[in-house]
Formats: structure tokens, sequence, C-alpha cells
């Protein structure tokens, strides 16, 4: 079977590894020449509790050659779509979307190709090099399929246990939704203190100004009290973790606001909702990292 | 003339140094016993341009002895008012308040001496040493007189220009209600995103931000959106300079968030107004300086 993964940073290299490994027959597909002749020549490897393995899947720039493989994960930022999207139109694929947020689903719908889904990596992964990453964290894979389902139902045996399995999720807007509700309380505040995750939780103040975004956040989604509880646990089981945003703000590069905040931002303003905590975040993050 | 320093920050020693100088007999009233003895042993010198002077007032810990200047600065920050205001019910002197922010003015006004100013410092001065400090800022002292107006035209005199001239100031609570529109919209900025006053103006994402809370301040102090101009010019003017509370911040000591971000929130509170974002810098700053 023949998988296409668009973006080699650290969930699609965690993709493009975990599948070739499972014996399909991986392209990744990459910005720049410099970074598929990398991998071509080295490979991805995976660090996983400190055992290295490596895969070699095909590495090609995007553009360079048709895609004609029978599955393509996007693995791309949500902010790098619409620069992916026009080597999409001309491939019939079934594709795979794994950006975070859910500012990307009304372009999906839009899509002329029958079969698309979106994915929802609870793994941890981190790039260490052009063609390296460590696997931090075990999860699943949650498969979202907004059409085409039966054509999804090959691509699962690909996916493994114990170190990649899949899901597929009836309910993933839910999921979505929820996931949603986590990054935007907790991504912003840590990008703008600067502190690990579990100090939302253990410093007073930060706690307070969390459950004002919180509350807005809800207001927006229409959404229950309920949910703090689980953006409590979040912080908590990943205390240790630095957000991705964080380390975003830290290395001055783009980061996700948009795809989070952005999408809660666009949700107010149809409904005519005032929301000014998520406008300030926004802004505050826009500056932090232009 | 006998005049009190109830104090030794930057601005205790800046009032200390240039009375001193001026002829006037100086008590500077310390927290510690280690303090009162390093100044009466080096005395207090002041950087202005590179050319450091000493004076040498007297240096006493604050209770170690009865108050009997006939004028005495208070100079210490808003937070540690309470805990020398009983020190000054027992002494009749005439006192000239130095906080920031608004907070105070209430308890001033309860309070039974018979002449009470405060003091507008627009001087910028840093603290080097327990004993030392660089006179980074001409600016002009404005005194704002609550009440026994008479009493204090023979301090006026003290005041030598050009260095460390006095106004006196009918229109107070204008001056005071100015200041604290800048340090509102300022200060907390500066601290969260740690940057210098100016980025405020050139990063356009910081810009918005500072918008967003300058909107907030006058709604709650029912002020013009002309102010907004005189807050542009303030960080276009101080653009190199680093907030007190950013320094604050960055050595993990007390801010003066309560008396500029706290004294709105009460003001919004008797008003019922909701100010969210006020609500969320004062949480986001005790956090960062708890």
């Amino acid at each position: 079977m023949k998988i296409g993964v668009i973006g080699p940073g650290a969930i699609g290299m965690l993709f493009a590894f975990y599948l070739q490994k499972a014996g399909a027959s991986v392209t990744i597909y990459t910005r720049s020449m410099e970074q598929a002749e990398h991998i071509s020549r080295f490979g991805i490897s995976c660090n996983l509790d400190g055992q290295v393995e490596t895969q070699f899947p095909d590495a090609v720039p995007l553009g360079a050659i048709a895609i004609e493989d029978d599955y393509v994960f996007v693995a791309v930022k949500q902010y790098d779509i619409g620069l992916v999207l026009p080597h999409l139109q001309r491939t019939q694929a079934r594709f795979v979307f794994l950006q975070n947020g859910m500012g990307h689903l009304s372009l999906l719908q839009n899509m002329q190709q029958k079969c698309i889904a979106v994915g929802i990596v609870e793994h941890g992964a981190r790039k260490e090099t052009a063609g390296s990453f460590v696997h931090t964290g075990m999860g699943v894979t949650k498969l979202g399929i907004l059409a085409g389902e039966e054509e999804f139902q090959a691509l699962l045996p690909l996916f493994q246990a114990p170190y990649f399995p899949i899901l597929v999720e009836k309910n993933w807007e839910e999921v979505l939704r929820s996931k949603l509700i986590v990054n935007a309380c907790i991504n912003p505040l840590t990008a703008l203190y600067r502190v690990r995750n579990g100090v939302l939780l253990t410093n007073p103040a930060f706690h307070n100004a969390m459950k004002q975004v919180f509350s807005e956040v809800i207001f927006v989604l229409d959404e229950k009290e309920e949910r703090w509880e689980h953006v409590c646990n979040v912080c908590r089981k990943t205390a240790e973790n630095q957000s991705s945003m964080l380390t975003d703000v830290k290395l001055g590069r783009e980061t996700e606001i948009d795809a989070i905040i952005g999408y809660l931002l666009m949700q107010a303003e149809k409904q005519n909702k005032q929301v000014p905590l998520l406008a300030f975040l926004q802004q505050s993050i826009k500056g932090l990292a232009p």
C-alpha cells in the first residue's frame, strides 16, 4: 500500500516511521530539496525510551512528482494548509488531516475528494533533527471520517498496537471540541507566562487567569462549566510538558494561535459575542511570535 | 529645617540627597538597622550623568526614635503604607506622600493630621546599592496639597532648579489620573511581554493589545478616547526605559499592580462595570511575581 505523508515535522516523521515499519511504501513530501535528500540518505530515526530505530521511506519535495498514494496524511501546521491544498486537488488519494484546532474543517468540507478524514493525534513527539524525532508519549490516533467511511477500512491494519494504535472515532467532532477547549486554555497562557503546563494549576493567580480564559471559551462554544475539570486534568497529566506554543514563542516561530484562538474569535464574531480576553490573547501571542 | 524621608529606595534617596544638599537637616528612616548604619557611614551618593556626589543625612530605622521633623516625605511603595502609618499618627509633621497610583488617597483623607500633600515625582531614579542611586532623568515634583496649603510654603525653597524643582499643582487629581492611565496601559503589558516601553508602539499586535487595555481603563474612569494620544506619547518618550513593573517581575519582587490595576478593579466593582482584561492582568502579574 502506498502512503504519502506531507510535512516532515515531528508528527509527519512519526507517521512516516511507523507506517513504513508496518510494511507500507511511504513517501514523505518535504518543503525543500535539502530536507528530502537528508531523509533519503539517512532515513527517519525514532528514539523511543532511548532505543533508536531507523526506517527508510522515500522523500521528495512536495510538487516535484505527482501524488499517487492510496492514502495521504497531511501533517503540516494549519497555517500552511493553504499552501498544500493545490497539490491535493489533482490526486484521487484518500486524505487524513492531522491539524490542531477546528479552523480547517470548513476548508475540508469544501474539498471535492470523496474520502476525507481528520486524525486526532494523542502521541507526544518532538523533532530532533531534519531526520529524527523522539517519541515522548504513547497515545492513540483517533480517526474521524468526514466522507467515504468504507474506503478507510484498508488503512486500519497498518496501525499496530502497542506503539501506534488507531481508533475510529464516531464522535470525532466532540473529541476535536474537547481538545480545542484544552488547547485554548493551556497553550496561550503557558506561552505568555513562559511556564510548563503544570504551573497553571499550582500558581493560584495563573489558575484564576486560566479560569477566566475558560469562561470565554465555553461562552463562545455554548459549552458547560463541567469541561473545567477536564482542562485541569490535562494540566495535571502534562504538568512537566512545555506546550508547543511556548516552544514556538521561545524559538520565534509562527504559532498555532490562529487555529485555536483565531477560530474561537471567528465563532464569537458570527454570534456577535464579546470575548475581550480571547482577543487580547490573540494579539499578545502574535506580538510575541510575529 | 528638619526633613524626614521614610524609605531608602530610589525615590527616597533622591529626596534625601537633594534636600540635604539644599541645606536641610535630613533624616532617612530605613527598614533595618543595617541599612541605617550603611547610610550613616557611607552617606547617599547620587550619580548624575557620571558625576558622583555624596551627602550625609542622618539615618535610623523607622520606629527607633520619635519623628520630630517639620516635613516628612513618605517614599515607601503603596503596599507598605499600612506598615508606616502607625508611626505617623504620633507626630505633628506635615506629610508628603510619594506613591504611584490613587489607591492611597482614601487612606490619606482619613488621617487626622492637618497638613497632607501628595507628590507626583517625574524624575527617573534607579537604586544602585543600599546607599547610592543614579539620577537617570530630570523632572519636576508636582505637589498636590490636600490640606494645610499655607503650611507647605516654607518647604518650597528647598527644591532647587535645575536639578530638583517643585511645582504646586492645583490640578493634582487630574495629574494623578493621567499618570494612572499611563501606568495602567504600559506597566502590566511591559512586564507580561518582557519588553521595553517603546515596543508597545512598534509591535503592531502589542499596540492593539495596549489599546484594548486602554479601553477598559477609560471605561472605568469615565474618561475620553483622547487620552490615548498621551499614552502613546509617553511610550515614545520612554521607549528605551524598562518599566518598574518589569524590573520587579524580573527580580521576583512584589509589584505595584494593586496600586494601579487593583485600584481600577475596585472602582469598577463599585460601579458594577465588567473589566475582564484588567482582572486578567491583575492575576497574570500576581502570578509572575507572587
